[in-house]
């Protein structure tokens, strides 16, 4: 019993994402009059957004580019030690990470790839959000007011990066950040097609799956947690008179159970909304569950089945090459 | 910055609780039949419970009693050294816990009294629970099938124990067993009357509430977590026709902000049902949150008024004095 | 069986109201940022609002007053003969009302008053809701864009007068307009002291509430229907939010089963929003349901005790007598 | 506009089916345990189910046959006289029914048959639900006891028949019964291929939609009200937990906006679990609502395509015939 490896939590949990749109304008209003982030902060083509939950400042940093994907990821570290530990545990590892000035409230920042070149941004320091004067919650117990608009959805509640090698990429996340791989689904040839992987209580945090196109670094989904099913179901009617693309849902996954919905953001990056109900992984020794390519071909948990665009968009858009 | 203390996770969250009643056959019918849990073994006037989505083997331990009230609150701990470690913190401290033979799933246990007399008993080592064979759940990453009767309750959530001494005991909470307080009540004399306590990402697990009437080692409430808040409307409908006692609810507290629902069960035990939306405390340097007494008399989140039995009502059953 | 007497519909639905509030934009706030109706037209004092999927023009006629209050009540009629036929059986029942010209949607109309001096408005002649080029629904067969703001409320559903002769009031409403009782209040003098009362297959349109002021021609509450409970709950944080006061709920009412929020829009007239889910009065001989004082002591369906208030407080307001 | 033609209301409401099924038990079962209907009487292959807020004795009518498929619709007039009215108009009409003696509550009964081939059966006469002795409902407003199993649906809605002539039989509802109709489907080439007829508040009692197999007298789906979308997606997971076939949904139809899930019941019909929030079709005068092919290819309201089976499964079954 004496041999039981421990763990220690050094990445406390999933912060803020970066996200790249040709159309600035058309997806910062997605997200503020759809989805009910607040705009905190702009300059010149940099939109900064926060989710009325959030403890800290930033919840999406929205970029203009000419082409959708993700930039980085950023993950705060349970304390300053556990940081530097993060830090030496990669270089060790040959990862070539660089520190950066944070900024929009995060400190000293250590900015490195995943295998597959998705950035991840660990920190420790960070400031509080704090509403503007006078605009403040009725409850002090929450960031900010609740909107009352749209999906209201209540924080960032995971990532869905698209890896042309998933395995790689979850023992990267596991051995250097010290994830826990809560589900995965395996091949018949016994390769890993996707891993979830968790920092917290959640169930997961992030997740790699297998990119068909074989390209590196694109983002399959971000997604935010909303209170209840019910909300999920409301934001469908208010996409649907936005003219927002819904892609598949609401309907509820085998794989983790989560109620979703996922649409595109008028940049065209894929937007998951999600529900876990009281759902959580408690257990320290959780075993990984694993999905066979058989037990996929049932469709998700109420028989749905997953639709073809599931399995090839993904930001930055790459061509689907014939099979 | 290298000053930071960090913080440990030593107990993993709460497993199971035992529950004394004077009617052991309707309390287990008020958790079978109305709260959805399943019955997984009996003896002489014990009887084990297990709630559908708790992995471990035994969620309540109900037994016989002359009067209502609660016995032991098992808590799993992250690694068999955490248990140790646990162990050596709180005989340092003075205290007198004793091991015993687990039984029911448990492995070996620390039995240990916090200041007002509440057991808490610690472990590490736990069976999973199995569903008898041919009787498992649709999908295998959930522990048992989705009930579909009653109130449908997914896990057991928090405890809410009575104390005399708030504030010695959430010390005790907190120092020896590594709790961190995320809200609290401070009278304007400056006592503690109240203490919410976690040891996981969900924003409590343990509380402490004055006791009124100044006795000791009596029960508040214990906690059980629904998906949604639309099984908590459902569940009022079931007690309704069942005739079960509902104190108050359904409505949403300011503190914590649960939607909640409180009802006695048959053996006279207060019962919550809960729901806390996709609120989690990820924060790792959460300041915690005090409320005054003026906050407190402006009711619930919605303004419904705390009845007056709230604060007399706990189990074992105490006659309250008169002012 | 040939003696059965049957019932012919004559008037369809609520249509609108005409609500006086001292604070004319404090009060079209309300109902259009927190309850999502829209402002489709205003002249001096005078605004109207339409709320998402009420076929006709206009719901709310919100007027500029120094008190709160209630004016008038359309009520559509199922056909121009049924018009005719209620008229003539108002005025053969010695009723005086009085032919004017319509507005805002509604053709001519007869005005008459109930016993207690509220204002109903027959008419048949309606315009259809447009929205504006280029702002219409997504769906065809609903009459405006879903909002997805605030409260989302579907439709105006029903209309709390208070009388200081109920029992008066509801004769009036059975037989000078057809109105079936579904439920109401008896006391044990045998007063009826509620009546609840229906034009369609819901289960009640209007309702006369003992005025225990002994005021007459004021409202007790106008009611909205939300789609789901969780519409209402969600209500709940948006009122919370925008410091709305809320004067009890959210619960289930034991009369009618209805799920209930009450607040006071800034004018001070009492607002309801209700649920009844899928209950209907189908029966075309249902017999009405009485409830006594003892019933009424149970408090609402789950145990909510009535508040003081909801037997005082009208508009427009009265200085209630001290017993 | 003395030309305007009133409308009689004489069917009053949808009242009971009567669904064959090979598999009496399994189909009992079904509609007992998972969908919260009571059994109420039982012969020799004839089962009696009653839905907890019907008021009337008999919702289902369960019979053993060899092939799946759907018997005598009940439909309860206004009044006796509206039924001696319907008959005349009936006969007059050419239509050959046939009195009959009712049984399970259901008076002196004309059973006729559509062009198509489906029984309707009207009566006036019918005898209230009563529920046995001490086992009434808390609240008496309502028929039976708030079952809190399986889908807890609330009364029957609906029926959706298969027709070769879907145009010849919705005359004939509209014409003979009153029916009216509220949507359609038209073709490009101005077929009505399916249409939704009302007799109440509801927007559609009676559904007809053509059968692509040619064939008579086929069931598409008979539905039940749930109070709220929440309770048919907690029904999603008491199917998966009892292996019930879910054909498509939950998702929301643009037709009629409907909350929807469809499942075989194990005796091979479709049933559909349906809420449709506060929507109700209130103007007297409502013009039906026509939608295109093209309309239709957009999918349901959120996108969800329409599946295959929807346009062949029907009970009795038929061999689908290959294009």
């Amino acid at each position: 019993m004496n041999e039981y490896q421990e763990r220690v939590r050094d990445v406390a949990h999933l912060s803020a994402v970066e996200l790249f749109t040709p159309d600035l304008e058309a997806t910062v209003d997605f997200f503020v009059r759809l989805m009910s982030l607040e705009e905190v902060g702009r300059r010149d083509g940099v939109v900064f957004l926060h989710c009325w939950d959030d403890y800290e400042r930033v919840t999406l940093r929205v970029v203009a580019r000419e082409q959708p994907g993700i930039g980085r990821t950023w993950l705060r570290t349970t304390s300053p030690q556990a940081l530097e530990r993060r830090v030496a545990a990669l270089e060790a590892a040959g990862a070539k990470g660089q520190w950066v000035e944070g900024e929009a409230g995060f400190g000293r920042t250590y900015e490195v790839e995943d295998p597959d070149g998705h950035v991840l941004a660990l920190y420790w320091e960070s400031e509080r959000y704090r509403a503007p004067e006078g605009r403040g919650p009725a409850l002090k117990n929450q960031a900010a007011p609740f909107p009352g608009r749209g999906a209201n959805v209540r924080r960032l509640d995971h990532i869905n990066f698209l890896a042309a090698d998933v395995s790689r990429n979850g023992t990267f996340l596991a051995e250097a950040l010290g994830a826990r791989l809560s589900e995965q689904i395996v091949t018949d040839e016994g390769q890993q097609a996707a891993g979830w992987y968790t920092f917290t209580d959640k169930s997961y945090d992030l997740v790699h799956t297998g990119d068909w196109t074989g390209a590196n670094g694109r983002l399959h989904h971000i997604a935010f947690a909303t209170d209840t099913r019910e909300d999920i179901l409301r934001a469908c009617d208010v996409f649907l008179e936005a003219g927002i693309f819904i892609e598949t849902g609401p309907h509820k996954h085998a794989i983790q159970q989560t109620f979703f919905l996922y649409v595109y953001e008028p940049g065209g990056n894929r937007v998951e909304l999600c529900n876990a109900g009281a759902r959580l992984l408690l257990a320290p020794d959780w075993e990984p569950i694993t999905w066979t390519p058989a037990e996929r071909a049932k469709g998700q948990a109420w028989g749905l089945q997953t639709i073809a665009s599931f399995h090839t968009h993904g930001t930055p858009l790459v061509q689907v090459p014939l099979p």
